[in-house]
C-alpha cells in the first residue's frame, strides 16, 4: 500500500514539476507546434496550432523513474520497459521529422505497423522463452481458458500493436487519450491485484497512472502540451502489453472500449468509402468524420463533453468488466 | 462485490434514462430556468439562462432506489435517508421558491442554516442513543483518538451542515460539484470498506457515486440540468454525515479539500471586506470573486479546466489521506 502510494505520487510530483519546464523549452525549439493533421475538423488548425507536442517524453521519464526506483525488475517488467521504450522511439522520430519538416506526414503508415509489429513479435517471443508450458493460454470470461498454441506469439503481438495504434488514434481530442489511458491502466492494474497476477506490474500501472494524470493537467481543454505520438503510442503499447502479461487481452478489449470503437470507426470509414467507391463510382461516408470523437464534434459535441462522456463510458465498461467478465 | 455493482449499475442506469425524461418536463413547467446568482460573473447571466435545476432530485430518485431494494437498514443507514431527505427538502423549496418568483432570494441564509443545524443536532443525538459509549470519540489523523464528551453532537451537526452548505457552495460551474461528490463519496466509502466500519455505508456511497455519474454526462459543460439546492445540499449532507458515522470527519476536510477551500474562500473574502469597510471607510477584496472556482474564472481559466484541475487535487489529496493518515 505504502509502495503503491510512493510510486504514485514520485510519478505525480515528478511530472507536475517537469511539465511547465518542457512546455517551455519546446514552445523555444518550435515555434509553430506540431502541425494538425489536415483530415481532422477545420476548427483545430487555428485552436490547436502552437501546441507543442513529445509531452510522452516526461509522462515516461516520470513514470520509469519510480518504477526504476521501486519496482523488481522481472524479466516482465524489464520487457514493458523495453517495449515502451522501442515504441515511444519510434513515435518520436515520427513526431521530430514532423517538427522538423512541417509537413504532417511522417514514415508510412505501413512501414510504422510493419515495425512495430516486428519488435513486438520478438518481444512476446523472448518472453515465451521464460515462461512456463501455459503461456500460450488465455482467458476469456469468466475464467474461460483458451489455448491459443503457436498462434499465440502472433496474436499477443497483434493486441499490442493494436492497442498502441488504436491509443495513437485516439489521442485526438485535449485530454481524451489521457483520460482513457488512466482508466484503462486503473483497472488494467487492479486485475492484476486482484489475481494476484504479479504486483510489480500493478505498480507499473500505479506509476504511468500518477504521470498521466500530471500530463492531463496540462492537457485539459485548451492544452497546453500534447503527448504526440512518442506518447500514444509507448503508452499504448504498454497497455497491450500490459493485458497481454495479465493474460486478459480479452477483457482488456471491454475496459478499452472507447479504442475499440475509435479504431473500428476509421477501419469501418475507410472500407465502406473504398467499397461505394469501387461498387458506385462515388465513396461514400458512414460517420460525419472518423475517428469517432471527430463524428461527434461535427454533430455540434463541444470538445470536453466528448472526453467526459467517453470517460463516462470506459468506467462504466470496467466496472462491469471486473464484476461480470473476470 | 456483485452486490456494489448490483447497487451501482442500478442507481447509474436509473439516473441515466430518468434525466432525459426529466430535463424536457422541467423545461416545459419553467421557460426560464434558474435564476443565476447576480453575483456570479456577468458571462453565466448569458450562458446559464435556460438551464433547468433541480437535478437533484433524480439524483437522490436513482440513488435511494438501490439503497431501500438491498442496502440493510440499519439506524444508520436509515438517519442517512432521513438527513439526506429533510435536507434535499430545504433545498426543494428554496428551488422552488427561485423557479416561482424568479428572484434569486429563496429563504435567508440565517434562518436555513439555523433548520439544518436543529435538524442535524436531532439526527445526531438520536443516533447517540442508539450508539455505544465511544460514540464521543472520534479519529484524528492515524489512528489518534480523541473524545469529545458533550461536545461531539453539536461538533458532528457542525460537520454535516457545513458539509451540506459547503457542496452548494461549491456547486457554481457545470460538472464542478458532481465530479467532487463522486470523488469524496468514494474514499469515504473506501474507508468504510477498509476500517471496516460498515459495508452498509460502503454500499450507500457506492449508490451515490453511481447516479452522480449519470447526472454528470447531463451536467458536463455545457450543462443541460443543475442539481439545485435540493441536490447540493442534501448531497453534501449525506458526505458530512457519513464521515460522521465513519468516524472520519477530520479526513474528510482532506478528501473534501475542495469544499472546505470553496468555503474558506467566502468567510475570508466576506470578513476582509467588513473588516476593511469597518477600518478604512472602504471595503476590499482578497480574491477576484468567491467562491475560489470564480476567482480563477476572472483570472480567465476555461470553466472546464477548473473542474479537471480542481478534480485531480482532490484525488491526489484523497489518496494521500488513505495512505498516510488512515
Amino acid at each position: 500500500m505504502i509502495l503503491a502510494t510512493k510510486v504514485f505520487f514520485t510519478s505525480f510530483v515528478f511530472g507536475f514539476i517537469l511539465f511547465p519546464y518542457f512546455i517551455k523549452l519546446l514552445k523555444k525549439i518550435s515555434k509553430d507546434g506540431q502541425p494538425i493533421r489536415s483530415c481532422g475538423p477545420e476548427s483545430h488548425l487555428i485552436t490547436k496550432k502552437n501546441v507543442p507536442p513529445m509531452g510522452g517524453i516526461i509522462i515516461l521519464t516520470s513514470s520509469l523513474l519510480p518504477i526504476l526506483l521501486w519496482v523488481q525488475l522481472t524479466p516482465e517488467i524489464l520487457l514493458l520497459i523495453l517495449i515502451t521504450l522501442f515504441f515511444a522511439l519510434l513515435g518520436f522520430i515520427d513526431d521530430y521529422l514532423k517538427l522538423k519538416t512541417n509537413h504532417y506526414r511522417g514514415l508510412s503508415a505501413k512501414t510504422k505497423i510493419l515495425i512495430q509489429f516486428i519488435v513486438a513479435l520478438v518481444g512476446v517471443f523472448i518472453l515465451k522463452l521464460y515462461s512456463a508450458e501455459c503461456f500460450t493460454k488465455t482467458s476469456l470470461f469468466k475464467g474461460v481458458i483458451i489455448d491459443f498454441g503457436y498462434l499465440y506469439v502472433p496474436f499477443a503481438a497483434f493486441v499490442i500493436v493494436g492497442s498502441s495504434n488504436a491509443v495513437n488514434l485516439t489521442d485526438g481530442l485535449d485530454g481524451l487519450a489521457a483520460t482513457q489511458v488512466i482508466t484503462s491502466f486503473a483497472f488494467l492494474g487492479l486485475i492484476a491485484y486482484i489475481t494476484q497476477a504479479d504486483m510489480n506490474i500493478t505498480l507499473f500501472c500505479i506509476a504511468f497512472i500518477g504521470a498521466i494524470l500530471s500530463f492531463l493537467w496540462f492537457n485539459t481543454h485548451p492544452a497546453k502540451i500534447f503527448m504526440g505520438d512518442v506518447g500514444s503510442l509507448s503508452v499504448g503499447a504498454a497497455l497491450g502489453l500490459t493485458s497481454v502479461l495479465i493474460k486478459r487481452e480479452m477483457l482488456f478489449a471491454v475496459i478499452g472500449i472507447i479504442f475499440v470503437i475509435e479504431t473500428l470507426s476509421v477501419i469501418i470509414q475507410i472500407s465502406y468509402f473504398k467499397y461505394t467507391k469501387f461498387k458506385y463510382g462515388e465513396g461514400k461516408r458512414v460517420f460525419l468524420m472518423a475517428p469517432m470523437h471527430h463524428h461527434f464534434e461535427k454533430k455540434g459535441w463541444s470538445e470536453n463533453v466528448i472526453v467526459m462522456k467517453f470517460w463516462i463510458i470506459s468506467i462504466i465498461c470496467s466496472v462491469f468488466t471486473i464484476t461480470f467478465l473476470l
